[in-house]
């Protein structure tokens, strides 16, 4: 068995050790040599060239992803040389374009703040009128890490955008949600083979500085009158999209108590880097269990808790085993993940986690080792 | 920091998730290509050529082994060039020659069944006829798996193995044991790292079929008692020989209640695979800190009961995911290890992990996904 993971970063380098433990050949077509992935990279090249990524694909007995950005054109050269592609083009779109997802949400009918596609700053302006004079507006595609998203309270507020816009993508619009008072932001996430059946990790808490997530507890605590609506969204979603492999669904615990679905990710995804030590299976072993269209594995919880503690940044030029003498003395059971990268100041390098009974505690130790990374 | 690895066999393997999660660069001198460490061999060549390990060595910061088997003239060649190896020469020499390691452990004071050097069958009939009449003929190198050992009953019963013995290895002689009644085996595994410190995970019982370790429980059930005794002697094993990295006490429980040693391994050892999942810090992660002389990992239990089952053999030319289907949809939560070799009948391609609150069921859930590739 045969998977190819297009995309060279961390997602790929952590497919690798369950792919090792079950016996499973990873190929990674990285986008440069010295990739996080490096290891299973057996191929360098462009993810935008069907060339590139057809002569990668044919070695392979499944494609899938480290990322989402594979253009549709090459993932259509895949489908029609007959390659297995999981999650397929449809269900990447969706994830590809951020209208496109509202439109789907919307049409499946799962809760999602209230949104428009908006052409102009007039448009825009309507909206934040409509809506208590302020939005999120965010650029329907290549945003990440809170990169493309940004908060207005003037119809001016997205002119730079307006103005740069591609007339091609998402019909010139931009995205502009409703700002959402929310409690807290959650995440929950499930794995689904072509077969059917779905998996669903326990619903968790994500703590986001700038945009990035900066921690994870795992389950979110005090949330057990969510869990079950959490699973069915999730579920439902991967179904209606028909979604292969991982599926994210990052949500926001409403002011009123309920869930709006703010953003999907079809991939392992950084609120499941809990999982590796915290559940019975890591969602980097089922998301190769799912494309392979193997049975799931159990998704349980195996500690009371987990958290999740991304380390980013230190000192440029540094990589985290430079400080493992003093971080591994002091947090003999956290367990610390790196991704062969230099650090620098923002960049997210790798991630700890702690499990156990007390949350303090299991909190405490992630955040006191990763922090030994940090400065 | 680079970890060089002579050999290239599934401890090797199982050595390479850890250090992709540390961001340790491991590099393996595999003995052939294809073998089960292939993803991360940077060489292929033989351990017995000292200009080909002192190339492979010359590239990493320290090396250390999947098997025991590099002669000491090329360990000492290693140490004249200044490459740090860990476990060191005069560590590895206890585990190559098992006269000497009853030598050794017999000077540290540690219990082991009544021995001697028989250098003929007079002499072997001298120790028979003081002990029972009946002994265990070891060849002091060579052995594993049940190999190189033999119950006798008569002087002449090790006959062929005199008149076949290297007069050099061991001055020519056997080793005969008594013959030990004992209620089981166990195992108690420590590491300890250049800087002193050691770390022991709970002793665990092992279960032998024709020689071979079949089963694992961590930790041994009912043993409480022995624990402590298990952990001091094997520490005291690991500082008295200078061990760096894991070392292995395979134990017998004797028919008095009391604890002798059987053998010595110095490398991570299938008594210790459970530990991938049912420790926090895995003999293999633990390995890896101790030979780079980094902080030792919590080895404390992640579950109240782990069972490792060997999978042996199964049909000729399958692999483990041959089988997967029925197998990881019977069992979800159990997992599944493969070393990435062919079967053929008796052959140890992987192994399974089940861990749980009620041992009777982890040890029939792991016994069961173990069934589905032995027939």
């Amino acid at each position: 068995m045969r998977v190819g993971v297009i995309g060279g970063g961390q997602l790929a380098r952590m497919m690798v050790p369950p792919a090792i433990e079950l016996g499973i050949e990873l190929r990674v077509l990285a986008e440069i040599e010295g990739s996080s992935a490096a290891i299973a990279a057996t191929a360098v090249g462009d993810y935008r060239d069907a060339a590139t990524v057809l002569a990668f694909a044919r070695e392979v007995d499944v494609v899938t992803f480290d990322h989402e950005h594979v253009p549709q054109p090459v993932l259509a050269e895949l489908i029609a040389a007959g390659v297995p592609v999981r999650p397929g083009p449809e269900a990447l779109a969706v994830a590809q374009d951020k209208l496109h997802m509202r439109e789907r949400l919307t049409a499946l009918g799962a809760p999602v703040p209230a949104w428009a596609a908006v052409h102009d700053a007039s448009e825009l302006g309507a909206f934040l009128a409509a809506h208590g004079g302020a939005g999120v507006v965010k650029t329907p595609r290549g945003g990440y890490d809170g990169k493309g998203v940004r908060v207005v309270r003037a119809a001016d507020g997205a002119d730079d955008w307006f103005a740069s816009i591609d007339e091609h993508a998402s019909g010139g619009a931009l995205l502009v949600e409703e700002l959402v008072g929310f409690r807290r932001e959650l995440a929950q996430l499930v794995a689904r083979r072509p077969f059917g059946d779905v998996a669903a990790w326990p619903l968790v808490e994500t703590i986001q500085r700038d945009g990035v997530c900066a921690e994870v507890v795992a389950p979110a605590p005090g949330a057990d009158g969510l869990m079950d609506d959490a699973r069915e969204l999730a579920t439902s979603i991967a179904t209606g999209l028909d979604v292969t492999g991982v599926l994210a669904v990052e949500l926001f615990e409403a002011a009123d108590g309920g869930l709006l679905v703010n953003e999907l990710a079809m991939r392992p995804h950084n609120t499941g880097h809990w999982s590796i030590e915290g559940a019975v299976t890591s969602q980097f072993e089922q998301h190769l269990r799912a494309v392979l269209d193997l049975p799931l594995g159990d998704p349980s919880p195996r500690a009371a808790w987990s958290v999740m503690v991304n380390v980013l940044g230190g000192p440029a030029g540094e990589t985290m085993p430079d400080r493992y003498p003093g971080a591994l003395a002091h947090e003999p059971g956290v367990k610390f993940h790196s991704y062969g990268k230099e650090s620098r100041p923002g960049r997210k390098v790798g991630h700890v986690t702690a499990t156990g009974d007390d949350l303090d505690d299991a909190r405490s130790r992630a955040r006191a080792a990763a922090g030994f990374f940090q400065n």
